[in-house]
């Protein structure tokens, strides 16, 4: 498999008042709200969502997929504070066979403010217990679209 | 039905730093969420939970209830800050047949800080829909332990 | 003063996947915050920001205005999920000399989903203390033009 | 500097409703807010806030410390749901001459269910701006109760 030269995709979100902080700045737990927004986002770009409406009604049936995360994190480079606008730039920093690595550069007036990665795990529901299952081909197709350049989507 | 002498179910909370915002001062939606808990700890002390943690697996054979708000509101007598510790008194203000008014008041160093009111009606999911349905005998019984002194909730 | 026959400030929103809770719909306290958040695009339609990036270094020289809140309540009439866009109308039901009455009329699907009102009071730090002031003229003007058709503005 | 043998400090935490999501389990970001709402819990247990509630009157003049998270990191092992009981083990991972470094051990019914981490930055208001600055002699002393056995706290 050939390494996907994907460019990342690009959400811009302002921040909100109830985001901020008696410090005067954005709570740090509020990046991680930025970064699943904008996966969400892509998701929707790419004709989809993470989270069907009917989900809890066809679950015994159809069972949809669900994108539980076991991993994140976030380093922080700069405040940033109410009103700002935020340009979220989500990169698929790897694509393995049940889970997505995104990575997320988070940026300020040009200024990255803060750099952070999210693992979630393609899964539905057997029996009431979430299991991890493959990603369809269609989606690894779709996804593989936003590959970092530098890294190797078939690791 | 003769009217209950209740007296408020207690609740003590303390302010966290991510309900204040930029303005130094808790959020005004935070107060929305100390009501809600102060509700759930409620529920908890009459044995029970106001959302079973099997919900959406037995929803269709067994339908628990769940209780939408059908309106809230909350009056804001003073700013609190980080670290205060708040107390919730929930009043059962009005058991309808379906429907139960609470009344909550919030207090931080005796001084009264915020008075609000939520009413939820118990409902239940039926072919997917919510549907209201009667307070069950013995959950009336509970609540109205509760009951401000001077409603009548029979009324 | 002769009445305005402003039109609300129409602001849109999507539901985001945090705003929802365990039952599969936005929990009841989002709502505060669609609210409020179209109350801010508002004062940037008009030109201004609601909470200045600077206002703790410059409060107690040139104290700028903060808009606390007294009241707000919301009323649900459908549950809404998430990816839902809202349609969010604002209307200035009531300026006082101090305070502001605003009335949010929320849709989705060209429903009605909820219906809310917020009263905050222009204020400003004084020794400390928050205390109520006059709405300065220019920012009545801007306000005005959302006014809602049937209510007097002057009242 | 001999290497101290403390033991975390450990804090218990409900699981509250709004902190749930429309998957049915609690969502990633809520952990961070455990997570620090142990570590203000610790502050307190040392007879001081991380936060003083007249921060931002004093800063000018007396400046007060603030811990800027610089970089945080969760890894999910199992779900947790609406009125799980939680234990947040917090130890003081690596103390930094300006830095901090917490560990968060999170369990349910004996279970971990997370691991955490969050390093945060002693530091000041110098002009409007924040710096870091060296972490005080006698919290630094405080703080190495909770230090992890096997780091060296002085590194």
């Amino acid at each position: 498999m050939s390494v996907s030269n994907g460019s990342p995709f690009v959400w811009h979100r302002r921040v909100e008042f109830c985001e901020t902080d008696a410090a005067g700045i954005v709570h740090f737990s509020s990046f991680f709200l930025y970064m699943e927004q904008a996966e969400h986002a892509l998701f929707r770009e790419l004709g989809t969502s993470i989270f069907p409406s009917d989900f809890h009604h066809v679950r015994e049936l159809d069972p949809p997929f669900t994108w539980p995360r076991v991993r994140c994190e976030c380093e922080y480079l700069a405040p940033v504070r109410f009103e700002d606008m935020l340009e979220i730039r989500v990169s698929v920093e790897r694509l393995g066979t049940k889970s997505i690595t995104y990575s997320h550069d988070i940026r300020c007036s040009d200024h990255r403010v803060a750099q952070g990665r999210i693992i979630a795990v393609c899964s539905s529901h057997v029996h009431g217990k979430l299991v991890g299952c493959p990603i369809p081909a269609h989606m690894r197709e779709s996804l593989s679209r936003y590959s970092a350049p530098s890294k190797d989507p078939s690791a």
